[in-house]
């Protein structure tokens, strides 16, 4: 999408040099934009672990990269544990994401079937390559199939603004390119449809003051931040129609991991009669699991999260300041379950689907056989 | 309540010269602990509008004090219109408190009985001290019904510790002593109860962080601050055994105006069959409407309150930070409904009471006749 009305992904080979991986430090956005290089595993696994990269199809590309980054470091010969080794120590950095996971099942497998250090080389690039473009393909169906809903909305409200309410950055930012929940709100912006979209400041971290306001700004599209409490009330007041937001881990049950608070908006949108569309390319699917709130382990980050906030001062200065009493204890789960109950519906590079198992399968019926 | 290890209550007369109003100045907080005095009106009417002090209880006796310095200031002979037109100053600067209108009329109709200025002041200035004291003494009684909750769940447990959630601050800091939500976990910290107290930081104005962190660790009460998005995932997993709230205007059905993000922590109480508890004095009883979401006015405050944080910086400076883009559009209002369906009981100074018309009557006879 588009930064300054030129076009950019989230993460691709440097076009000089394409040992050398570029990313967005999303961390300084939206007062400071810097490209970051990734060489080393290290680099890869800080990035993802201290939220250079974040978001459920991002994580998943840049772990994609990070195990071609771990085949230019290879040793020569047999790589012996080193490849399983590198997996372990990416799949540690983000215990919720399934797309980390995922992706680096997907290298290893293709990684093993090649000989000798230059084909793993190759064929790990490739992979990584093809990763990436996958994200961006599923995520574009996914703004195909998705802006059909906010069309049908649009035209009951005769063209009244369709007020879209989203939590953290489900954004390109999170993924390669489109993203997921932001897929079908871009997707109707190019189509002429008169939306707005109510932006989740979403902390701790502030996805969607820092990222998802900024994405929907360069791109022009109407917004208005909130504070995460706000959401409920607004629905009490029929002032959101519809809320979309991702997931970083799906059941084959239609339950949702993803960014803490979720479930209390999916609550609200739930009391209030209000349509809950979580958007997603199906590699967020965990094929093996259930029970969402039982099975899907949730990452307890830093509370330091919690009590320092980072902004830009009136004299332009990036600054950090600690919000609570000197020494609060803070505790800061990453995500939360919203319960298949809830979703309304599915969206996913194969259409809109209801979030239960039955259907589920019937749209990825190739599935099936991995399940009891 | 204590502020290291000396009693305060949030509001009192100088007592070198009563006609000074000492606040503590609950902006600055917890950082730093400045008293303000207040003498005009003018004085009085900032400081409510921009939360020098805040909180159901406190800006009533604020306004009781705010009267009292209109009786100082007010002309010799007849006042006129001028007692009425401070009152319609005052009341517009926080219009969803019902503590506010209700200590102004209670004031209003003392004054209104005075035939001097001497004895308008006289009167005036009792009138508010009684408010002040009576605030207190409700918050304490409070205290004394809603401890015996905690002290069930605290057998039942077999004396593990009981795990509270709060929203914002309903603490003393918001009333003149005791507090309303924190005034049965005092009370059952006093009486050593186990207990543990989760505090929503609640965004915007933070009130959780800065307010509430801050007096349970003068009292000495353990407590954990969460993002208040955490509190579904909290309840989820049974780490919460009840919710004790506060309000700032109540229906006689028993539908409650609090703090925005209140609704969704009670929607998430009811999904998980945990109790959810409104403490409350009954001067927020607005006994002349039946429907809150319908008929309860909410605050709308500036954007800037969600765009900007304020904290301390690591060399120990007052500083404010931008989060969002700059010239991001923000939208703040400051209280949400929770219907009266999702509350379990009130807590009030005379005792607890199902949040019901019926029951509420039962328990408030005398209002009965004001109301069809």
């Amino acid at each position: 999408m588009k930064i300054k009305n030129r076009h950019y992904r989230t993460i691709w080979p440097d076009p000089a040099d394409r040992r050398i991986i570029n990313i967005i430090d999303q961390r300084l956005l939206p007062h400071r934009f810097v490209i970051e290089e990734l060489r080393t595993l290290a680099d890869f696994a800080t990035a993802i672990r201290d939220m250079h990269v974040r978001g459920a199809g991002l994580i998943g590309a840049t772990a994609g990269f990070a195990m071609y980054g771990a085949a230019l470091a290879a040793p020569t010969g047999d790589p012996g544990a080193y490849f399983s080794d590198c997996a372990q120590l990416l799949r540690a950095t983000r215990p919720t994401a399934k797309n980390l996971a995922w992706a680096v099942e997907r290298q290893l497998a293709a990684i093993g079937l090649e000989k000798d250090r230059d084909s793993r080389i190759k064929k790990s690039f490739q992979v990584a390559c093809e990763i990436a473009d996958e994200d961006a393909l599923f995520c574009r169906r996914i703004g195909e199939h998705g802006v059909k809903l906010i069309a049908e909305i649009s035209k009951r409200k005769n063209g009244q603004p369709v007020n879209i309410l989203t939590h953290c950055n489900a954004g390109w930012l999170a993924f390669v390119d489109y993203g997921s929940a932001t897929a079908p709100i871009y997707a109707a912006h190019a189509a002429g449809i008169n939306i707005h979209v109510y932006v989740d400041e979403t902390r701790p971290w502030l996805q969607g003051a820092r990222l998802t306001a900024w994405e929907l700004r360069e791109e022009g599209v109407p917004h208005t931040l909130i504070a995460d409490n706000t959401g409920g009330h607004l629905m009490q007041h029929a002032m959101v129609d519809m809320v979309i937001v991702g997931t970083d881990r799906t059941t084959r049950t239609g339950d949702v991991a993803n960014k803490i608070g979720t479930y209390l908006k999916a609550l609200a949108a739930h009391d209030n009669n209000i349509p809950f569309y979580v958007a997603l390319p199906s590699s967020t699917f965990d094929w093996e699991i259930e029970d969402g709130i039982g099975q899907i382990p949730i990452e307890e980050r830093s509370g330091d999260e919690v009590n320092y906030v980072s902004g830009l001062t009136a004299d332009n200065r990036l600054e950090t300041v600690l919000v609570p009493p000197a020494g609060t204890r803070s505790q800061n789960f990453g995500f939360d379950v919203t319960p298949a109950r809830l979703v309304t519906a599915l969206i996913t590079e194969r259409g809109v689907v209801a979030a239960n198992r039955e259907e589920i399968f019937r749209m990825f019926p190739e599935m099936k056989k991995d399940c009891s």
